[in-house]
């Protein structure tokens, strides 16, 4: 999506440690209109498989699956990292090791949301070791569920995610920016291996 | 919003002291159309007043703000409850205590997204006591922003959030479905008093 790729080289901030800084485009402030783009573009990557259900983890993955998963007129279900008072009855839960946070995230999905024999697209932000984006198709095996792929807003495709997710459960992996390569200088896009200064 | 309120009596649970489930309609499972109508709703609520950017908090607000800066084409922020490690420079930080959750409550927004002169609409899920929108409140004034309103989906009246908003703010506040009164048997909006059973 180059219209994001631009805004990335633009906006984004490389911190070191392999950590991108886009709180200007999603993880803080947003352009809903951008945002919509996003979930449209998505939703034709992956109308053929007819996913039934959008599965996402809180917080940054909520917008762009929301829009997704109005491109497709399917629900969508956000797995929580905390336990509200709401939440009772039979629960999927799995942890991840947080890569921006640190320490452990639990995410939990009520059972009544992700039944058998849905066909789950998972939507998330940022697929880096694909830690988080592992968890949630554990929870879509254990509950029953087809997965019908991942999809994701940025990849850093040197860390390794894709590859897990491809192997361990056969995932059609696609992102809107995937990048190939980030140091201090340069942001690069994995199809554009030049890269531009930023 | 007639179509939430029949939602709301029809897949509402009423947990007991003051705490309304919601989880199948906003705070963990959506109808992504039914959010983009509850945006649209709140957008034309508040398209006079002109404002230039939707301020929300982590987590189940974003959806709907989301989709209010959707209908008006303003960008939204969503104020962050954990410190992402991407989130740096000044911040606006605020504490708040928690309903659902217990504890304190942190929200945070980067000053760089929060910038004097802009016209803030406060979006969020739910108004109780208000602590949460009154902490948003807070940081509009320190920034040196305009307060336009606060529109929430739910609002339980009962629990006097309202009051403190208009007194102290002088805010406009509107909310979708507005709840009177609540207990085992009854929820109540404010605009049909007597009720249905649930």
């Amino acid at each position: 999506m180059q219209e994001l790729k631009d805004l990335i080289r633009s906006e984004g901030k490389y911190l070191g440690d392999g950590i991108l800084k886009i709180d200007a485009i999603l993880n803080h402030q947003m352009d809903p209109n951008l945002i919509k783009r996003m979930g449209e573009t998505i939703a034709d990557m992956f109308r053929d498989e007819k996913p039934t259900r959008i599965l996402t983890a809180e917080v940054s993955g909520i917008a762009p699956a929301l829009m997704t998963a109005l491109a497709l007129d399917v629900p969508i279900v956000y797995a929580r990292k905390h336990k509200p008072v709401t939440m009772y009855g039979p629960i999927f839960l799995e942890t991840a090791p947080s890569h921006t946070k640190g320490g452990e995230t639990f995410l939990m999905v009520a059972a009544e949301f992700l039944k058998p024999g849905e066909r789950i697209l998972i939507v998330d932000d940022f697929l880096a070791s694909g830690k988080t984006i592992l968890a949630l198709c554990r929870m879509v095996q254990q509950a029953g569920c087809e997965l019908v792929g991942v999809a994701t807003v940025v990849e850093k495709i040197f860390e390794g995610g894709r590859d897990k997710l491809e192997r361990l459960y056969g995932a059609r992996v696609e992102s809107l920016a995937p990048i190939a390569y980030l140091d201090n200088e340069k942001i690069v896009f994995d199809d554009d291996p030049k890269g531009i200064e930023v």
